[in-house]
């Protein structure tokens, strides 16, 4: 299948990309909005997620209830969230109904009615869901290793701060999304069964309109990643750690996703194999690759009981620590045909190559082609992994445990 | 696209069921084996669970790591798992990699070296799982509802007992399988790109000599849901709940999931309505319809905080009352659009449709195509709904809690 991406910038600066793929008859539509909770202003930790909440709660003409029932009429499977640097918005329905569900995401962008008697059960629901962090340690260990990781305001959680949410008026909300739900550096991406001249024309006429603002840049502060255990009376003691990699764009991020494949890619993989499959120490065990656009990390994570845990932690600080000793051909070749399986099979979803599409924009400006990834990935070599892993070696650890006792890192 | 279903069954009673999806370089690969944990012996609860795991531990001329490796190269992306009912086995990959794929999995499944050294990490691995379960009160309220809910042997749950586990001995697990792995109720469901041609020999080829047994029947025995309240100093209290339905192929099956639509399908459904949206009492609340062959249920789910947890259950338990009422037109169509979206959407994705057979075959003996389910779709009317909740009411609703303090059911 011959690949169709389309690129129009509207003169207010909102990307719109699609890709057409014929043989479907869904779409997918995705916005990306860059007022993440990395923007959440001091003593307002939580915002972006209870303004991603109330933006469906009533736009344009609809309210609440209209509003949810026209998108349930189209048979919209549809999300909103805040992540670090973008709000997400959008969802999945039969292309046939693209222009319709376009009409009302205009509304919740541009025309939220962002009513003050839906604030309440909006912070009700935020503060429970920070409340039931406390109930999944696997998601808390997560959110305190990012916590302590990542520099601010990267290391923010979506969920926030339930002090901060119970204190936000109505006006600090309206006022947040009068600075930040801007089109000048936003993104729509939609994937699926479109005419690229209808889609174009519609998002023009509906989004044309949309004011530009002074949207500012995420600038993180200078900082020192720390490790640290925290007390939980839980059954299992949780490990999360992470260490600097290169982000996306960067000349070595298949050689770095290529390193994370020989780690954690498949059940043969190092990890998996030396951690659950001879030990049976745990369950899950992994690193994944995350990327901010200035940086990348490798975001690792195990849970076990506690008799097991300091085992766990020291094989799997070893695996990575023998990363340095070299790779071989046969772990290079598996990782590459798990990464091209993936990439193909990505294509056959409208949801996957909307976020892809969107993705590869926010990131690098541009959208890559299945040649130049699968170019990318036919290229790597054991050498060229053990190059990224000098350049980049496996270093500064930073380790988050949650459990009962505290482990020991070993020398 | 017009829907290409190919069936056949083999002597020893092995079914192959194909569907031909022209325009994706996928295959996705469903093997149901009715070995699930519902065969689960007394004293022996978990067997199911380890024997799943066991099985991918070396097979044919391949050691544990050889076979990993051999999967991995393909690409596939793989699970196995003891369901209920049914072992599942399988995964995706490309679709030019289906017959070393197969050839694969019929060592796993006919050539199982089930080697004692890998017992102990597997019994391991089994036990971490059970104590996990500990940490997510999400999942063990689901589990404890099925355990009070279903009759035996259908309300085990996959995980097992930890006692159980650690007594097994690799003769049992070898009995196990010679007992349970068997071809003459199993499925093997592919969807993709596919030649049916050179797909059925290869099957023929490969499962043709896999001797048939005496595989039992699941036999629920009679049995009274029970209600309860769990103490577990939790920061949130987990309502879990269910009553009964029709199961799938029941002439009422699409009117109980216009039902479950009512209640749960979409952000204007009125438990996702008058829970989460007019109060924010917690962020999912919903229910779901769930089939066994003889029976069919509503499974319903929400968590709260310790101070919310009566008014979400009161205002949950009023809804389930409330639908005798009566239903709307518009509610059935937004019903409608939601259903008549989700096939579709379905229909693009080779995991969605060999699950899809599979599942059909197993519940109905036959594949229904998507007009079939278009048209029952289209026939669903407030009355045939009424009709149904008439036949059917809510009623004998089972309610597990777990958290700190027990709820009152009202009146």
């Amino acid at each position: 299948m011959g690949q169709q991406v389309h690129q129009h910038t509207l003169p207010n600066g909102l990307v719109l990309l699609a890709e057409r793929m014929d043989h479907v008859r869904s779409v997918a539509v995705n916005f990306l909005i860059p007022a993440g909770s990395a923007f959440d202003p001091d003593g307002q930790f939580g915002i972006a997620t209870v303004l991603a909440e109330m933006l469906t709660r009533g736009a344009g003409d609809r309210d609440s209830r209209e509003l949810s029932l026209a998108l349930d009429n189209l048979g919209v499977d549809r999300s909103e969230s805040a992540g670090i640097v973008n709000m997400r918005l959008g969802g999945s329905a039969l292309a046939r109904n693209l222009l319709p569900l376009l009409d009302i995401y205009a509304d919740i962008i541009l025309k939220p009615r962002l009513p003050e008697e839906e604030l309440e059960p909006v912070q009700a629901l935020s503060i429970q869901d920070i409340e039931s962090l406390e109930d999944s340690p696997q998601g808390k260990v997560m959110v305190e290793l990012h916590r302590r990781y990542y520099p601010a305001p990267l290391n923010k959680d979506r969920r926030g701060r339930s002090e901060d949410i119970e204190g936000l008026t109505i006006d600090a909300v309206r006022a947040h999304y009068q600075k930040f739900v801007r089109p000048n550096k936003a993104i729509i991406a939609v994937a699926g069964n479109i005419e690229w001249g209808a889609l174009k024309a519609r998002i023009e006429k509906l989004f044309g309109a949309w004011e530009p603002g002074n949207v500012p840049d995420v600038v993180p502060q200078s900082h020192q990643p720390k490790s640290e255990h925290l007390f939980k009376d839980s059954a299992q003691t949780q490990i999360a750690f992470a260490y600097p990699s290169v982000p996306i764009g960067h000349a070595d991020y298949f050689a770095a996703r290529a390193a994370e494949g020989v780690l954690s890619g498949g059940m043969s993989a190092r990890l998996f194999t030396e951690v659950r499959e001879k030990r049976g120490l745990c369950y899950s065990v992994g690193v994944r690759h995350e990327s901010f656009r200035d940086r990348g990390s490798m975001i690792g994570y195990a849970g076990t009981g506690p008799d097991r845990a300091q085992e766990t932690l020291d094989v799997t600080l070893s695996e990575l620590r023998k990363l340095k000793a070299g790779v071989t051909v046969d772990e290079i070749d598996r990782v590459k045909a798990g990464l091209k399986s993936s990439l193909i099979m990505a294509e056959e979803s409208t949801g996957a190559r909307a976020s892809s599409i969107a993705g590869d924009w926010y990131f690098l400006g541009r959208v890559r082609s299945f040649d130049e990834i699968q170019g990318a990935i036919d290229a790597l070599t054991p050498a060229a992994v053990m190059a990224h892993l000098e350049r980049h070696p496996v270093r500064d650890v930073a380790l988050v445990t949650l459990g009962k006792n505290p482990l020991t890192i070993s020398a």
